[in-house]
């Protein structure tokens, strides 16, 4: 645990510089704006070990497979987001000085990202020889003409004269840290000195992959006005040069107004036009206007999402924190997208879609955005089942399997253990249509597309179970459940839960289909009967004794024991040896009780108990995915200390870097794990057969906390305090709500106490 | 299967040169000295597909280790032995037309390995415009002067006339294909126009490996007399050109020799000089009086090892052809060298030491060679002890574990599941300490040197165990045993047995040690206690209802079927996912009766043919270490047929191509797989508790077969035939053997019936 920044309601702010921690600085300092973003980087360069990241979302490349040992059915390619050309570049020499953090003499320094209008800014001041001059730096991506950075810098001499010479940079030449053979993605197509643009293209590859195109372009203005320096270009590189002479007390304020398209919105030869038509659009108005719109936009998305704690501050920055950078990666505006691991801030993980998205992104996103935006995230992996099905195919199975790690549907991923074996994701994945259709009331997804997920996902999983003479049941074998810190199990009992959950599923929903989709689909009764008798006679494995289930055969083999008996050796992952961690006991993230989350009506009181008491003291939450789950079940099981310890976990998992793996990228699809933790877990929200419930309680040491949610066209907000909680339907057509199992009506405006 | 050699039973010969069989090709005509060796690549240059390869004993590269994701524990590096500078080339044009295979017009070609002698030879007509050229050639790498290769080349004109053009050449400007990173392994020192060599030294790595460094050295002849081309060098290269003119029926003949000296024997500035003395030593002869005497050489090997077959080529073929490449391979003569997988034939498995060596190589030369080659392969462990405490310390563990792969001991396989987990390498490799001793009656090792081995390797297994409450047994987690069809299974039944063998045997021997031993292994009566702890309540999976020993928990639960169903899917390994493989029932290599076949004594005739009965249909054989202990135990069990059919497996793996996978390289150290399935299969040789027993039989289709072994100072003959078995002492005192155990004395000269 490292905690580099001050705690704040609204702010992620630090008076402190140090270079050891310049890259975990840079990941929490991150901004997007659901079309690109970047690292925390600064503008004037830095010469320091740092990660310098800028991404383009959706835009892609295929990265020739890398490993020790070639194994039947890898992928060609690992997809990763390349690090896009950077844009923020404004070099500064003062005195003929250059400024370098890491080499210059600096004072004040203050860095912050202001959480409720997405802004950046920092500051310090330089002392070099007779002179002092303060640098304030602001940086915005625009969330309503997403195409436009906007950068200020604004130097004040405090001591002495300062002749300064700026330097205002597009660079292409940009590589990626985890590049697999060292290449450069991105080819240079030209550059203009008069539009101020450079034009890069992805590598050409040997796998369908299209190339994207990116065009960048630059304008500079000071007080309103342009300022055309001195230009000069090279293979992918622009360059805008100018200096100023400033007396002590004078201040100079520059802007640069960054313009980026790619060649998923913009044909090649039409960026130019389309950049020069945005600039003018954008520089219509002042650095200042721009913000003022941006911050508006901001505010709208938080009038709607923004969750309260009062009482304990670290809490309540960790949940800002964490639906900020949300929203900074992914606001469901373009339906093309999903929501990176890392977001915009970093290389980890390729950039790409993983089940995170349906686990843990849905079920907040249904309650945070319109029911459209979760919609677009099924439909996304409906378009993407051409390439599931090949993945099934890889395997020498029928149907389809969604892959662990994609772009567009093809498994990208080169572990056995996981692009073979990690298949429970073919069941979470589907499950989000559940989830959409029982939270949403909406079923047209569900009768039509949906079908086509749910019957190719059933037909790889009946393919997928044998028949074991042994146990006379249905069984599979040499998998990898959640826990990741086991590989090729047998009987993992969540993925055969999950796969059961899944035909079941289908069995009942497909009969209610529409003709169309059911004609499509085409399930022969033979088929249905087999699915049937896997639901009746699938192997789930457990102990009855204890009244668990069993994560997988034979786990009691195992030498059982705390976690706390290691607690010198955490994170076991960078302490242990691989062959140690997988005979450990010891679990990554939550597996068993991850399927008593998913499926969380199906078991009583009493098996969630027995369970989360036996696998939670196993449980290393070495996975930012982990700890939310278990928060939420203690919070069901009134283990209320334990909730707020795990839910402190989620929320500030990035902010006080828990798994000291933050300089990476901050873990984005597991951030909405803290917003679960608050709304299902301490307001015990829960859904199921079209009933909205709650059941809330106020942590020790919290004042109250609120949020609000969507729920079928209705704006709820929810109060809850150490006097009860308070329902107001914001918006909305009268609802019959449970709290505490007891019915309440909510009415528009009004406000009802529980 | 696929055969392009002829039948015949001292060569390997063809008259057919397809290029798409080229690779093929010259795995099956590489030869060795033990010291260097080459692949069959042809002296003129070839510019079709084909894989380049010279190796030199012991020399080796430490490639930084390439994975897609890395795990903790991995080893920094992998070590290959490096395509060493080529020195066969022999460039030749005819009348401006430059010689190659895949491009000119060519008849007659023959190309032979005599096995008898280890010389290679290749001839055939070229067919240009107005003239036909007769090319023969001849080579072979000295057994006596190990540092020399000699080469001889006639050409004949046949028809018109030619101007011959040479280019003898030395080249390092080699690669290896395998080269993680596409580096080139080698770099130039220098090059001598006047001495005829270049010097060439490994890159310098990071890991404490030496650089190597090699000089080669070549000189001409024509009819015994000096030929001094003209000499060109570049870096690492050097190229001497000559021409003759040739008419009608005239011919000439060219002998290139080489001398390739390293570091390992040579400094690197006495090396010029060396080879100069080895040159002239080497010249001091002509090419066929060199000839002789390394015929005379080979001659003596076979005497004392050849096994003769009549009634049945194909068979003959096949084992002489394993003995010869065995011995090309490695003949003991150097301490500091071991057996890699692929011998000197191609670059696959890095050349380096694996537990083969052990579990296949020792009990075969046990018998072939003198006692003291077995115990140099035995100290070759000793010496690595320091890498192998290096190993179990890398995953945590006391004690000492040996490698999978290895040049100095220390770790370099680079997959979690074989690295981490195919540790029963570590009771293998110490079981030939058992082998060694109970074979030769000489205790002097395990009381030394051996006790050390066995106290390091069993403090590791002591420590890898756990308890099970739940099975009140000691269990081992998270293995992969011979059969790597399984990755990361718990309780493999053979690792489980020979940890145990090893605790027991360690045990068993320490109070037999030397005083100096016992007090430098200094065993705690603690330790005692628990080694005998583990002994006493390992547990060993089995059915007691089937009468089988289980390969691991659980492996009832699979789809359990013969390989006879999946005829038409075969090598798996080629067809099916790796996770289709691993859920598969199908085994790659003997893993239950490895071990029964390991510990063979212990087990009764009932248990060794329920286990075989089960195991054998399951066993795909794709590992070439596989049938010839399906072959002993199918022997043992009067499965004379089977035996048979995992005999020819065995001895024409390569000649047949079972596995399809001879382009890579030959299987070296199964080969003795060959001699085994005779030996202890056929013949039933066993020596258990100071008693040679044999137990014969003919397989149906030959007529006889005999072959001679060293036994404690004795050099025996066995003879089979239908008639019964006829054993010749021919050297050595009087020994009691048992022959279907029956006692029968043999005494020196005198042949005896059995």
């Amino acid at each position: 645990m490292k905690r580099i920044f001050e705690i704040d309601p609204w702010k992620v702010i630090t008076h402190n510089f140090d270079p050891k921690d310049k890259r975990l600085q840079e990941s929490m300092t991150a901004i997007g704006n659901d079309y690109m973003g970047m690292r925390g980087n600064f503008e004037e360069g830095y010469s320091g070990d740092s990660l310098q990241g800028t991404y383009l979302a959706g835009v892609w490349f295929p990265d020739k497979t890398v490993v020790g040992w070639w194994k039947n059915g890898y992928p060609k390619y690992f997809g990763k987001t390349p690090n896009a050309p950077s844009f923020i570049g404004i070099g500064i020499t003062v005195n003929g000085e250059k400024i370098d953090l890491a080499k210059v003499k600096f004072d004040d320094f203050e860095l912050a990202l202001d959480m409720h209008q997405g802004l950046l800014t920092r500051s310090f001041v330089y002392e070099g020889k007779d002179v002092k001059v303060k640098f304030e730096f602001e940086r915005f991506l625009h969330i309503i003409q997403k195409e436009a950075a906007l950068i200020k810098v604004k130097a004040t001499v405090l001591e002495g004269h300062a002749k300064i010479d700026f330097d205002s940079t597009l660079d292409g030449t940009v590589v990626n840290e985890d590049s697999n053979y060292g290449d450069r993605f991105w080819i240079p197509l030209g550059e203009d000195k008069d539009e101020k643009t450079i034009q890069v293209k992805t590598k050409a590859n040997p796998y369908d992959v299209p190339q994207f195109t990116v065009l960048l372009k630059e304008s500079l203005r000071h007080n309103g006005e342009a300022v055309n320096g001195d230009v000069t270009t090279e293979d992918a590189k622009l360059s805008e040069k100018f200096s100023v002479d400033l007396n002590e007390n004078e201040s100079y304020e520059l802007e640069k107004d960054v313009i980026v398209v790619t060649s998923r919105d913009v044909e090649d030869k039409d960026q130019p036009a389309v950049a020069d038509n945005l600039m003018k659009k954008l520089q219509s108005k002042s650095f200042d206007e721009n913000l003022a719109d941006h911050t508006e936009a901001w505010k709208k998305r938080w009038e709607t999402s923004d969750v309260e704690i009062a009482g304990d501050d670290a809490a309540q920055q960790g949940i800002r924190f964490n639906i900020c950078q949300l929203f900074m990666t992914y606001y469901g505006e373009d339906k093309r997208l999903n929501v990176g691991p890392k977001g915009f801030t970093g290389e980890k993980y390729g950039g790409a879609t993983y089940w995170d998205t349906e686990a843990y992104i849905v079920p907040m996103y249904l309650a945070v955005t319109k029911p459209s935006v979760t919609r677009a995230l099924l439909q996304y992996r409906h378009d993407q089942l051409p390439g599931a099905y090949h993945n099934a195919k890889e395997q020498g199975l029928p149907g389809a399997l969604f892959p662990m790690v994609t772009f567009n549907g093809i498994e990208c991923h080169n572990e056995w253990e996981i692009t073979f074996e990690e298949i429970h994701r073919n069941a979470d994945i589907p499950h989000a249509i559940a989830m959409y259709t029982d939270y949403t009331g909406d079923d047209s997804y569900v009768k039509n597309e949906g079908m086509d997920v749910l019957v190719g996902t059933a037909r790889f999983w009946a393919a997928r179970v044998h028949w074991s003479k042994w146990r006379n049941k249905y069984v599979m074998h040499g998998v990898t459940g959640p826990n990741e810190y086991e590989n090729n199990v047998n009987n993992n009992w969540f993925t055969n839960t999950m796969a059961r959950w899944l035909l079941k599923y289908t069995l009942e929903r497909l009969p209610l289909a529409t003709k169309e989709a059911q004609e499509r689909v085409h399930v022969t009764d033979e088929e249905k009967a087999k699915w049937q008798d896997i639901v009746d006679n699938m192997y789930l494995p457990e102990d009855k004794e204890r009244g668990i289930f069993l994560q997988q055969d034979d786990f009691l083999d195992k030498d059982i024991r705390p976690v706390s008996e290691i607690e010198d050796q955490r994170p076991i992952n960078q302490h242990w040896s691989w062959d140690k961690i997988l005979r450990s006991p010891f679990i990554k993230q939550a597996d068993v009780l991850q399927g008593i989350y998913f499926l969380n009506d199906e078991y009583t009181m009493e098996q969630k108990e027995k369970n989360f008491d036996f696998y939670e003291p196993l449980t290393v939450h070495e996975s930012s995915l982990s700890p939310c789950i278990h928060s939420i079940l203690a919070a069901e099981l009134g283990k209320q200390e334990k909730a707020v310890e795990l839910y402190q976990r989620t929320a500030r998992l990035d902010l006080d870097n828990y798994n000291n793996d933050t300089v990476d990228g901050l873990h984005i699809t597991s951030m909405s794990g803290s917003w679960l933790a608050i709304v299902q877990g301490f307001a015990g929200m829960r859904y199921d057969h079209n009933q909205l419930k709650f059941n809330p309680f106020v942590p020790e040491g919290w004042d109250h906390y609120s949020f609000k949610i969507n729920y079928r066209g209705r704006l709820i907000e929810v109060y809850v305090d150490h006097e009860g909680t308070k329902l107001t339907l914001l918006k909305g057509e009268d609802l019959d709500v449970l709290v505490h199992d007891k019915k309440i009506t909510l009415k528009e405006g009004e406000t009802t106490n529980a």
